[in-house]
């Protein structure tokens, strides 16, 4: 075999991948947008019988000869072709060191606890989800030591969302957030209260669609290539960037959590839709990392949707389609969608306090993954923790511990990706301010140059870097949390008069 | 091996089957509801891995192998075994007679011709369709002849269609159609014409949302295993019998046609989620034919939906979502609902017009495939015959002979099920009768003893019986078309005062 016919092996592997990856990711986005809810059983069989030859694609002998061989290529390899290489090698590890019967009995657990954690959560009953909780977990530290046995389970996780990123590195971050952000949340709180009394009231769904199309339109999304559906909790996916679909929900009483979710899911999108022609169908052609992912989505939310200069330029369409708003001012709208508030739930969270909810569930997993903490003792430190960064508490496990699906998903060391992105986009909005107005595009409705710096140095790399070279190339430098904080700082001073 | 093994690997190969199929049957799906337009290409990647993969299971070397052995154990085989023997040796012949890349071209054929045929059909430009439509037919033929070289070509694909059906017994079949619809129809348009006004007007799609709700459970459809979308076109898929999807399209200007597809396509649904659990992810859990199948969907749509009974049951109802209904008697909705008038569209035919419109259709299909006529006489053909059939001549071809996509798809002998299928129904109401009181449960809106009688006597059986082994047990007798013309001519001489 030459290293030409391998490559050529290698793109026709890479495409069969593609093509799995997307009938099962339809399966499952099917599963939430148009399916009936005993379509399940059916869902579990066919998902069974195309994760088997997903699994072949990628672990199978001629996988393993294929990548052998052009591992052994060395530096005669394109260095596309070796990123690609290095990528695919890693995935074939991962899944070649886990026992095919322990995968399956875990694939069997996750669906088992998913079910017990619908119900547990409707009861708020946690003794019933605890021991499931802890074999996903007791799971996890097995399975991350058949990988990395030197390894620090809970580093190994970081790592998988967020390559580059540990725990010593995430502990700093996490550290600067607290230190800054708890004194600011008890300045706000101790201040004159913003009014948002207007953001409920009736808000006819079919003019809430319509500005999801034109908020999309706003974004410049390709609509050719992207698509909107509603489902319970809005999402992004990609079954090629060709095709990538986002979703809300709309609530007929409050307009506002469609509206940013759309632009928050936009931000996603506009990822997948902009990595470069070259990658599609190759595990280059997608974002490279959660944190990574997340600072666009949240750039778009935050730092583009709640600007004073993007509400300025929606004001006047929001008042043509909700007679309601009309009275309300430009800084009235832009107060109240940055209104700050101390909650439960981290999904209905402001831009001050959404990392502090992040921080608590980032400190409980570190001591899970020690050994630290017992599975059992998990709600009464989660609220130890809310009242401490926070000042509430919850009422029942409900509002408390169950409230994220992350866990019994078998998801642990992704939630960091949330406070790290929205860190990110301050620092790229630092960098971006260098050659763009970014203001005046937010209130001009033109956010063709933010796209443009986006695309040129984040979104058509896709995988290419890793997301820390890929930072370390659009700073200029290191990734410094201090862009963020400052952020806050001033947007939060000037908001609150404080 | 054993014939047990046999067995146990033919349930494999089937549950394989039937996990591709319902991948590559959700992204078909998911193209006319969810996709965005430009998913088309990444949609071709991903169906051309697929069907590598379903080429194989259906027509690979270990299947052929499987069978073999299977159709060698002769007597000692379970009757319903021997069945998904029978079943799936034929489609395996006929996958294995065709040349790969025969049939590689010919999907490529179809896709062209399917974008062509679109954009001859907005400029009526038949010239430019019609070397594919020939292409298509000529490959057709050629494929029947691979298949049954002593076979009439039309016959063999009207065979695979409806087995044991010819063009014999449809000649008789259309000539008895004809013979006493036309007249029937002449004296219908020379009686006084019915109002019809009030069907069209304003109805606000929310409520015909919830309309087809209601009417899918007063089918009792089971709706934990069927969901409704919407799309251009109404249709029912289903991806095993725990998950089938209908559609329909709602027009502001008109209730009627929603209402009247989600229970044509209600009827299909039905059928395929109560086949027997037994048969499910095999080949025998789906519908025998298609035209057994129209014979639900058009036994619901008319003999049910459009009875006089069913619409004093739905009148109220009406007349409660949509007030302008309120003045509108029972009779008058029944005769309007009815109302007969010779159009040139036949998805938008009445009942007593729709068969007329299929043997247009049936007569062209037959003299093309004996070469009896040229492609480009087809226009013309076809407006001869709707003058003789029906005393209507389209005024471009847009109306004529490119309205339906049946023939841009390769779908030739597929016609004559839907009329077969009306006349199928009406034979069946007349066994039904004989112990059950349609009517009265129709007026009810108690479809329970109704539905009880078509599972007993059609939906459990799926494929196990061919459909004419299966219609001679429901009829006990041969199947006759009396009983669907006496039907006609007794609900339009009553509605017209003939």
């Amino acid at each position: 075999m030459t290293q030409e016919q391998a490559l050529e092996k290698l793109n026709a592997l890479e495409k069969k991948k593609a093509a799995y990856a997307h009938a099962m990711g339809l399966i499952s986005y099917d599963a939430v947008t148009g399916a009936p809810l005993g379509g399940a059983a059916c869902r579990g069989e066919t998902l069974a019988v195309l994760s088997q030859e997903e699994y072949r694609l990628k672990a199978g002998p001629e996988t393993q000869e294929l990548l052998a061989f052009l591992a052994g290529c060395g530096q005669a390899l394109p260095p596309q072709a070796a990123r690609r290489v290095e990528i695919l090698r890693q995935e074939l590890d991962e899944t070649r060191c886990i026992p095919p019967e322990e995968y399956a009995a875990y694939q069997k657990l996750l669906n088992d606890a998913e079910a017990v954690w619908h119900e547990a959560k409707g009861k708020s009953d946690f003794d019933s989800f605890a021991p499931y909780l802890k074999k996903i977990i007791d799971t996890q530290i097995r399975f991350a030591a058949y990988s990395a046995a030197d390894k620090d389970p809970y580093e190994y996780y970081l790592d998988r969302y967020e390559p580059g990123m540990d725990a010593k590195a995430l502990d700093a971050f996490f550290s600067a957030l607290r230190e800054r952000l708890v004194p600011l949340l008890q300045r706000v709180q101790a201040a004159k209260q913003v009014d948002a009394s207007f953001l409920t009231g009736d808000f006819p769904l079919e003019k809430q669609r319509a500005l999801a199309q034109e908020l999309m339109d706003v974004l410049r999304i390709d609509r050719a290539h992207c698509a909107i559906g509603e489902t319970e909790h809005p999402f992004t996916t990609d079954f090629s960037k060709f095709d990538v679909r986002i979703t809300t929900h709309y609530y007929r009483q409050n307009l506002f959590p469609a509206l940013f979710s759309v632009v928050h899911e936009g931000g996603h999108a506009l990822y997948e839709l902009n990595t470069a022609d070259e990658y599609a169908y190759t595990c280059l052609g997608t974002g490279v990392s959660m944190g990574v992912h997340e600072s666009q989505s949240r750039f778009y939310e935050n730092l583009i949707g709640r600007s004073r200069g993007f509400i300025a330029f929606l004001t006047p369409r929001l008042q043509a389609l909700f007679p309601q708003l009309s009275d309300v001012s430009q800084q009235a709208l832009y107060r109240a969608v940055n209104r700050c508030e101390a909650s439960l739930i981290r999904i209905e969270a402001d831009e001050l306090t959404y990392c502090l909810h992040v921080m608590v569930r980032y400190e409980l997993e570190k001591k899970l993954f020690a050994r630290q903490m017992a599975v059992e003792e998990l709600p009464q430190a989660w609220n130890a923790l809310y009242r401490e960064y926070l000042g509430v508490v919850p009422s029942c496990d409900r509002e408390g511990v169950f409230q994220d699906s992350h866990w019994a998903g078998g998801s642990f060391g992704y939630f960091p990706s949330y406070a790290l992105g929205s860190a990110y986009g301050a620092q790229m909005m630092h960098c971006m301010k260098k050659s763009v107005d970014v203001d005046a595009c937010a209130a001009a409705g033109d956010l063709a140059p933010v796209n443009r710096w986006l695309c040129e140095n984040i979104w058509r790399h896709g995988k290419r870097y890793r997301p820390d070279e890929l930072l370390a190339r659009v700073f200029g430098g290191p990734f410094d949390p201090a862009y963020y904080l400052a952020y806050l700082e001033k947007k939060y001073t000037e908001i609150y008069e404080l």
